[in-house]
């Protein structure tokens, strides 16, 4: 036996009043999902504990079995590691933003006009040349990803992730002088450390030749780097080591591959998969059926509603999970549903209301020939919660599909 | 008021095809269970936590209250506690076999073909005799029990737990040397004596009359003595000291009944009472209602289904849990249900597919004056999923009936 857990991002949803009151999800067409409810076993899932909002990175983590609470180590390794960045035990990792600010310091545009891809490699490739001495020598790794987005990386060890973020968060903030929280040596060190690095980042921005053609075409110059989310890889054991398995993941977002990286699994590139709303669901879909020829288990993760729910597009969220749904459909047609436990659920509650990550909690279904089948008819938030399942943590599910693939081992005698 | 669990081993199950998609439980006849849910307050129950298959030491030890992740400490020590055997903080006890394996040390037969109680007796007595002086002088005791099973106890302090098993488990593969698990000195002396001792046990085997008799016979002599799962009895708080009760165990199972011991709880014999499907349900159940004349609290335990599950016999395995109705039907007609609260669950999940143990929840009924009754009308997996106790752990059992029974004490003020 083998198990697919597919992850919608954000799928979940509060009642919407132009919706009558129904869910995104309770309003969208979704025969294969509801399908699946039918056949399976239904409940709900707090990731992490009742409400609490998760972002993607901890309630991967949970939804993978790992205890959030105890293991997360903050959000840059991870993303840098889902980049295909080394990130060794020791390194301390920052998410980064090509951003534009004024002479005061002042955050005019967090996301420099959403820079082009090459320009942001011109300006890594500058920064990377940086030497820094003081305060102390310092080997590090500056990487541009997409568009405004790059990842820094300070060699370990003697670094510490208790310091504050330089990203104010808000457009016409002052960007923030990196502080230590907390008086441990290796956080005031860091501090310093990134302070000192961001201060030569920008001097070799300011005068840069993207820069200046950017200001003549009268695009926002990218001349402050913003950072983010300090953190280590988190020290878990590989899926593999735990339950004997071979796991992979389909997905595009770097947030959830460096989880799955984190986790041992392998990382399976899908051209077409970008992570937005346009992203090919069939390819992944075909990947994911592939992939389960060679695994015993694969991690599907698809983006789109999260960031029509961030966006607050409530029709662009129905759109996403009809979308899904059919990639579902496909998936279905591939998959041998006799030896394939089928698991669909959501990392969170991302609201379409609010645009933010909520704290309630998700609806699952487990299909696969050992549940046990519950009357539960439609896949919602609603309908779900008066399911088999009922009310389970995010942690909860790898060991439920886990048992369901007979890949657990007995406690006790 | 007073309360009684009825622990029926491994009587959940997964829906299986030859009963149409229904659990065993499910197909049963079972109008006295059916009685309970439609008078009590179902639920489900993780007896330990979702997903994972327990034990019934551990699955036991939870629905006593305890939380056996921290407080389980090896099956053998429990299983000596339930045969009688004293074993002492410090000791440490392994559950082993009377076996058969060829001069190569392979084992052919790991139940030396099933040998008489009388036989191995006679083996035991001999095992006894003899006198470990190297490595270190060691003060032991072997005794058997029932056919081929035996324990083993050697007397502390200074031995450690951490030791791999000499039991390979399969016939066909050799007897393995038992190894410490890590460097600990005890886990290292411990090793070499339990080898030491096992070397003995042959040579004393070999020559044994009773061996050269059997092999005359053309049966499998018992010239090896296979061990497993060292243990330490668990350092728990009895049941009276937690709840101030009087409580008392009706069981034949070694394991459970040194669960109970360890719990502190009075072992109540049943002559009649074997373990097996043809087990003495209803002079379990006489026993388990004079029980309740004097104490608070009885554990009534009923291995057989587990039995048939193991032996993957569908129809065995119904026919048990219909026994185990009629022992229910023939217990509440001797017992007060005004006074008593009488709860049925099940200590965990044993597949007649797989013949595991498996981690899927079990159903839980809680009949009695003070229960908020809800509308399940049928005890099974999926009928108690949708009843008013929702969702539980194991070691969270025994606080809610002790609740029912006004044996709880409050927290805060």
């Amino acid at each position: 036996m083998k198990a697919i857990l597919v992850i919608a991002d954000g799928m979940a949803d509060r009642p919407v009043k132009e919706l009558d009151m129904k869910t995104p999800l309770e309003a969208s067409h979704k025969p294969t999902l509801n399908q699946l409810a039918k056949t399976g076993v239904c409940g709900i899932i707090d990731p992490i504990s009742p409400g609490r909002p998760p972002g993607s990175d901890t309630a991967t983590l949970a939804l993978l079995g790992y205890d959030a609470l105890k293991v997360y180590s903050g959000r840059g390794a991870l993303e840098a590691l889902g980049l295909g960045v080394t990130v060794s035990k020791g390194d301390i990792a920052f998410r980064c933003n090509f951003a534009t600010a004024n002479k005061d310091l002042v955050v005019l545009d967090r996301r420099a006009g959403r820079i082009a891809t090459e320009e942001a490699a011109k300006l890594a490739e500058s920064l990377q040349k940086i030497r820094l001495e003081k305060p102390v020598r310092t080997s590090f790794l500056f990487k541009n990803t997409i568009q405004h987005r790059a990842v820094l990386v300070l060699r370990g060890p003697g670094w510490s992730t208790a310091i504050s973020d330089s990203d104010p968060g808000e457009v016409g903030e002052r960007v923030q002088e990196i502080r230590p929280l907390g008086k441990s040596r290796n956080a005031v060190l860091t501090a310093k450390v990134v302070n000192e690095l961001s201060s030569e980042f920008r001097r070799v921005l300011e005068n840069h030749p993207v820069n200046r053609n950017r200001i003549e075409q009268g695009e926002p110059p990218a001349n402050i780097i913003l950072c983010r989310g300090a953190g280590t890889v988190p020290q878990i054991e590989p899926l593999s080591k735990i339950y004997r398995i071979n796991a992979a993941c389909v997905g595009a977002t770097a947030l959830v591959k460096g989880v799955c990286k984190a986790a041992g699994m392998e990382l399976i590139h899908v051209s077409g998969a970008t992570g937005t709303f346009q992203t090919d669901y069939l390819a992944k879909a075909k990947m994911a059926a592939q992939a389960l020829e060679q695994c015993d288990f694969v991690l599907l993760h698809v983006k789109a509603p999260d960031v029509a729910s961030h966006d607050r597009n409530v029709r662009q969220k129905i759109e996403a999970i009809e979308r899904i749904d059919n990639m579902l459909s496909h998936l279905l047609k591939n998959v041998d549903i006799s030896s394939v436990c089928v698991a669909v659920t959501a990392d969170h509650t991302t609201s379409v209301l609010t645009g933010r990550h909520e704290g309630d909690p998700v609806p699952i279904v487990i299909a696969g020939s050992n549940v046990r089948r519950d009357d539960v008819a439609e896949f919602g938030e609603r309908s779900c919660a008066k399911g088999g399942l009922n009310r389970i943590r995010g942690l909860d599910l790898m060991p439920l599909l886990m048992n369901l693939i007979g890949k657990t081992r007995i406690f006790g005698a």
